[in-house]
């Protein structure tokens, strides 16, 4: 059950992805309602690294890789390979040999709810991975697992094809059905933040930019001078 | 209750904060008697950054940074917002748009047991933040915290006003009125400090720069020539 | 019990020391069967340290480094020092004037299964540690541990004058006696790999490399065209 | 965006639950080919309990059960909260008033990735809970969440109405569309278990039982006489 | 520094820590405006343990456990000892010796954010602990701490002789001079919790008892009827 | 490498066995000169469970539970699992099944840094078992390990035939060759424990019954009589 290799996926619009990579996480998470984060405890291997692209899901086991060399044949230039695992497993599951494997088939870069390796050859090789550790131990071959089904990775639910923005800041998933929307809504927000932070640069306070003030009084917002007011009056 | 935002605050001579930001976390650290220290799962967002400043205290709760408005308006230049949330979070409480904010204001930095976003841009920005997490995840203004009241914030109890000193080792409070004398005892112990760095560069072992050896028979330590002899009498 | 110094030990040979360095911790881990990790959970201070080096090892207890002093007296150069402490503890045992002391014994770096501190200096001087956390809470010197005993560091079983490899991957470590035939397998190893290499970053497929497709089909995996086909056979 | 309550779910065949929770965790989840686990970390507030009905699905965020009220009207008799919050947060969402309400419309449990409060309460009425923490922490009521929408609880994917099943063993889920499949392979695993479990007890071995032996060997497993046989042929 | 012991400390009255102790963790929290809580992974070693007692508390450091033998001497019956390390620490700081003479002085419990061993004993003994592990791993005598001064434990800012109330929930911490205004706070809460209980049980609903539904409204909650009207209209 | 299975290891004398499991894990710790603790996180899935027996040492991979089938046949009446796995995971290796068939051999019970499930069952039957987690999730049987090699488990290193001890406290490895030895020391110590148990019940201070003041003293422990004495003499 669900040891199945699937061949095709839709994906998203390349001109759609590429906008979402430029508006970054934070931005499109807010931009479609708060939703499609990743935990946070995947972290990219090195610094400023960006992408996005359309996800081809892994489902590995523990302790085994076998899947992953199934999923790059199925990958298109401009993929991400997404990888979740069957039970918490921080073994390395990709190094440097995968990577240049990826890199010549145009796999733009990796998410694993595992662990990986070789990271400084990673790092020099400019292939961007996120991911829960980082391990030296190596997988076996031994068990299957699925390629491009939907799952869980890292706390999302995600259907193959789905778009995962990555960046400093994590990794959140836009539905590819949705994804010119969210775009559409990003872009709305995006412009929106410019003019706001130039106000805040300016000195001008997020109190009255939000208009905050009636709002704090009215839920009872007390201002006192010093401590020692705060002192006489507790409790 | 605790729904209090408290405008003015005692803080140390600038002179004093400067000088404990050179001496940095550690020697602070050891120069009040080895208290002070913040838990060491706070870590910098970017490396090399250093502060000190005069911590202006929030009170946020999970997944609320309405506070963190409310606070920058209270700040002088030269202040630190240090933020506890009032249970467990680690949503992304702060990103640009607050830094922009902030920078405005003059506030050198962020201390924050929960999360922060939009990394990328903060370490543009040399806005230096010291967090438990790098979260996506945005955060709502529904929720009253309190400004400036005495909190604990990731186990250690600060009072606005109290000195907090920041690098790449974590973070220490120094309590306001005790800033003088930790600044004194802490030059005493770098002047020291010099001069067994310079012993030891050249060779002279700790052993006999702290005369250890007396204690160390007195305690009963046992020389052994080799792990044979070692094997030969355990137990 | 326990409470012993021993002062020589048996080391490997230079050269070998220097070609394991060289192959780096993914390599040789493979090449000795996938045994001798560390808990991947001991990380570099900066990036991209390496290094080899016989281990002096030390037993430490919680709080309290005065066991490093006497082992740095005990080294020789090239040693490195791995530290396990009697329990789990991340304080600070380690700063930049025992860096200092170590490097004007010769000694490459530190591996410790606990805290360390000033590790702006420590970068600043080049010298690589890995460890659990980075702490400036500081160690007593009252309790006897033992230097140069068998013990586990981060799970694994280390006999003094052991090798210890360490890169931006984590750590490994070859038994003395067995760190001809590692390196002779993890040359092996390197070789065969580099060939890999070529062929993948060819686009090659792991799959066809690797001769993987008979025993995936005795497996059991079955490929479908699309997502489709997946949700109509699915239990 | 997924602000919103859903009336009416459809649900499995009530005897198709009851079977379910008969036959336990364990053996659903092999049943249905080891799917459907939430994550270990959830455990029961109390030993020996044990049920199954259908998911009511809840999101909440940090800090606000609001939606666990809305939650409760729209439950039949039989049913079991599952609630998932937006960002990990381990506060204590749910206590003994609102398992009072619960049982006034026969709800049979909660499952919760967060915390729960008032256990002795709890405990005493019955009322079975499984949660990530206990916490004396309370919740606000601020902020809309969403009810029988689909979401991801404990790392797993879960539409209302699908079967949770839960014991000591932890929490399981089976797809409703999928139940009665899940249930007839379920309990013919049951019967092949019963056999095995007498041939067991007897004293048959498990390599005999499950006709290990050749596949051992060609595996390549080797029996050695003695820990010396192993320490001569090592390497 | 801070190496003192503080012979006598100002507790609140009999009466009221009793009557505190009856009320819990849950209500007492609230009442003082949710504040107080330690870190909830201070766990009690059997279930239904229950207690309230005047803090004397005790600052130990890691592995060393002196401070509480000087402790003992200091506290009056009916006493709690509050045990906070000045770095994490798991060892078992405490055992059934302790708790023997704990039992002889009218010591009512302990709170340790540390380790305790002998748990069998100290079940048997019927004397309850709240502590974060169970650690047979013992600790030395070497390093002094401080007793009675004021400490933060587990994330808790504590003055000796506040009121320590802890159950099955948790901990929570009553400052003394505010505890006859909490106690009348919670009984407050208390009864009206006892009439809202009454209500919900016989079916009431959350959503009417507190006149949820136009604040609901208000906030935007949409009702559908099915998953069908939701998928239609999502984004 | 390392796939082998070991017939014959050498045991401890069954009386020595018995004794230590009488004396218990704290004791037999402390009577080794604190030595021999496996990590505090295996906790028992019963309470009151207790054991000692001679270690079956068993070496899994993450996800697989083939070599516990493999070491069931080579114990003898009287002996426990001790089960280590190649890198970190919480997988359910062992369930009724296998402790069927456990018992069927004599089998004591199960120490296994890893996770266990069907613990209802396991708990009926009486079969005692200290896990690193509870997880329903099943494994595999498709990659060798090895039976009764030197090994790790949750920090120890163990060679098959030493003796474990496991209480509610934890889990204690004796070496066999000084099982003897410690058995020794054990019961000295608990003679000892039981004087200072009827003096420290009576109501002597531990202060006096170790002659702790004297040390006190001289480590600079001052007495002060109120918290006022100390907030004036502060830093």
């Amino acid at each position: 059950m669900k040891t199945v290799a699937i061949r095709h996926i839709d994906r998203a619009a390349a001109e759609t992805i590429a906008a979402l990579e430029k508006l970054g996480v934070a931005t499109v998470h807010e931009a479609q309602g708060r939703t499609g984060l990743l935990r946070p405890d995947l972290r990219p291997i090195f610094p400023r690294a960006r992408l996005a692209g359309s996800a081809v899901t892994v489902l590995v086991h523990p302790g085994d890789n076998w899947m992953i060399h199934v999923a790059i044949e199925l990958c298109c230039s401009g993929d991400v390979l997404v990888v979740a695992c069957s039970s918490e497993c921080a073994d390395g599951f990709f190094g440097d040999l995968l990577a240049e494997s990826c890199k010549a088939r145009g796999i733009r870069g990796l998410v694993i709810d595992g662990g990986v390796r070789d990271t400084r050859e990673l790092t020099e090789m400019g292939f961007p991975v996120w991911s829960k550790a980082i391990n030296a131990k190596g997988t076996g071959k031994a068990t299957l697992g699925a390629v491009n089904i939907p799952l869980v990775c890292a706390g999302q639910h995600i259907t193959p094809g789905d778009v995962v923005v990555a960046d400093d800041d994590g990794l959140v998933i836009v539905e590819r059905k949705f994804a010119d929307n969210v775009l559409a809504a990003a872009n709305q927000r995006e412009a929106s933040e410019a003019t706001k932070r130039t106000r805040l640069a300016s000195g001008e306070l997020g109190l009255d930019l939000y208009n905050m003030r009636p709002a704090l009084a009215k839920a009872g917002l007390v201002y006192l001078d010093t401590l020692a007011d705060y002192e006489r009056c507790e409790k």
